[in-house]
């Protein structure tokens, strides 16, 4: 397997865009990738989309030729890849696979979603299919309510607490408050976190992250050929897959995530380091819980230890390690489809130094971390700067 | 890149199955291929699955570890490839790079649909989700009107009759009828055919595939670990994926497909070999225009001789390139996902001389030919008896 690097990224802001269509995001941001690498579409080999839901939210499936040949690709493959939260992290692990075991020499990997539409009313309903609903679907448990669930079992096992759940909300607004490209650039404090609108006991609208459009793409090579695009390229280290089952029910204990665990384990040895030599990352915070275990899931702390972690401030910018620069999911918003290809993009910002206010002090190595379901897929790729 | 070969192939029937949901069919289909391999779930290093609208039709999404953990998979990569009608191509394309590539040396492809179901009523608009939805489904042009306007063309200006496609569906139907798999296994005249309900001008319900129910799925492995699995395997000579755009609107001639075309060029390429030498076709027959449109695209007739050699009896199994042996889509049913995988299942029981009552005579080389839309998506796969 040959050594890879992203040698472009692209985003369009996050955000609720009433006059913008789902093909008009996911080319903003492909283009953007391609000129930031200096690739032309004709050079690209291949095209891996991450999509949930664009057939439920704006009624257009067979999205990755339609969003493709509007990109400039001529003929090339064109695939669409869904593993609910995770498709645009599933949609990369594919792309690396194939340019790190010799098929292509230049592809592009994207996400998107159109969350607003007139199908958002059913929102949380196209949501839940990406749990079980055949049971949890049928009982009614949404997702905020399978994570509620995932919360209140982490407080009675572990004292975590509403305030330790807030504090993740706080961080993150006041991230994504210097990310020109988040959803919501809101500073809020503590006190508003806790006395949010209940969602699901014990979670708030603070808690939840956001109903968003927007899309991301990289552009990706061999490292060898890295240098002939940019001298601003980063070195994947790895990229893993996991899965679990979909049901929250079929799993033994809901205070972890198996799939998260492994992703984790096979990235840090792919990559040869430990959770100690990550500089910054990107952690998927569907909700303020989700974040906390993934930062044990991930051996950032103990297990058990998220919640007074993120209270400590460790995993603030200034922190030992800085989560979610980007406003995470809670505040840049969550374009289901582009989630994963957004943390990427996140992720080489803050590498090449480009992360502005929110720029963190040591920024060599990253990781990124995206979750689908309540835990039955995972991806998580680390990456190293130039 | 190795060489691949096919070790296991299993089917579920094709039909309408209010008693069946879409998950305990694809495992049918997996568990079969599995058996029919002598391969153990825990020796699986990845999965692929390919659906088309499992959220439209069923309200289930992240159908991959869903489909997977039923299964008996654990913890591996379980990803939904979406391609339109060429899902579950996709899927296979995917699959066998990453087995030549040697990524994994054991993988499951599978595609799977659950068409009847409580939003059947909405088939025809799910199903131009295909197509381009902001043009071609907002004007009211769902699949057999656009493929009643690509019929027309045809007939226009090649002189294609009305008994020339209707020769095509008294042929699938003949070859349904002994297929014990098939959705509709009924023998019908050319009259009958003629005299079917117009659905479209001049595609009556005769020259239309089922809404079917259904699951495929192969076992692929190196084809120098194969025989230690079997001695009844196929060789993989080649897999191609192409793309075109989605709107009919932006194609210069729709008396053909360009994106058939090439995937066919460049799987004769892969493989050695022309269009004289395969023995067995399975083509993407969603209407008998297509049969025909993809018996020139692909070269076993010059273009716009589709329809006096679809006439001649040279498709038939006893001609001289029998197609769609299995009864096609027309027949054997369009379970959307599950059609590409099944397709090479069908050429893989006619390899193996196990087609019965429609057996070809020679089965040495066979070639299947999955499409996605109106042409924006076609995988060719070329495979070689053991």
């Amino acid at each position: 397997m040959r050594s890879v690097a992203v040698i472009g990224i692209g985003k369009t802001a996050f955000g609720a865009f009433a006059d913008r269509d789902l093909r008009s995001l996911a080319v903003e941001a492909v283009e953007n990738a391609m000129r930031d690498a200096a690739v032309a579409p004709k050079q690209v080999e291949a095209f891996y989309l991450g999509n949930f839901a664009g057939p439920s939210f704006v009624g257009q499936n067979h999205l990755a030729p339609y969003v493709g040949m509007a990109a400039g690709f001529e003929g090339i493959p064109c695939t669409r890849f869904e593993d609910a939260c995770a498709s645009s992290g599933s949609a990369f692990f594919h792309a690396w696979q194939s340019v790190a075991a010799g098929i292509y020499d230049v592809v592009v990997a994207a996400g998107v979603e159109k969350m607003t539409s007139q199908s958002t009313p059913r929102v949380a309903e196209i949501l839940a299919g990406a749990g079980d609903m055949a049971g949890e679907g049928r009982a009614g448990a949404t997702f905020p309510a399978l994570f509620a669930m995932i919360a209140r079992r982490h407080m009675h096992q572990f004292g975590t607490t509403r305030e330790q759940l807030a504090s993740v909300a706080v961080k993150n607004h006041a991230n994504g408050a210097k990310n020109p490209l988040a959803h919501m650039r809101k500073v809020i404090s503590l006190e508003q976190a806790l006395a949010g609108k209940p969602i699901a006991e014990p979670l708030t609208v603070y808690d939840c992250s956001l109903i968003s459009d927007g899309a991301a793409a990289v552009v990706i090579v061999p490292l060898d050929r890295a240098a002939r695009y940019t001298s601003r390229f980063a070195k994947v280290l790895a990229v893993t897959q996991t899965s679990d089952h979909v049901a929250l029910d079929r799993k033994a204990d809901i205070t972890f995530f198996p799939a998260v665990k492994a992703a984790g384990e096979k990235a840090y040895k792919l990559a040869g380091i430990g959770p100690q030599q990550i500089d910054v990352a990107e952690l998927h915070d569907c909700f303020t819980i989700a974040e906390i275990i993934a930062s044990e899931d991930l051996g950032f702390t103990p297990k058990g230890q998220g919640g007074p972690f993120a209270a400590s401030g460790a995993t603030a910018i200034t922190g030992q390690i800085p989560i979610n620069t980007s406003g995470g999911l809670k505040a840049k918003g969550h374009p289901v489809g582009a989630t994963g290809v957004g943390q990427i993009c996140d992720i080489v910002i803050q590498l090449r130094g480009d992360a502005g206010e929110r720029q963190v002090a040591k920024h060599k190595i990253g990781l990124a971390q995206n979750l689908g379901g309540s835990g039955a897929t995972c991806v998580v790729t680390i990456l190293e700067a130039a």
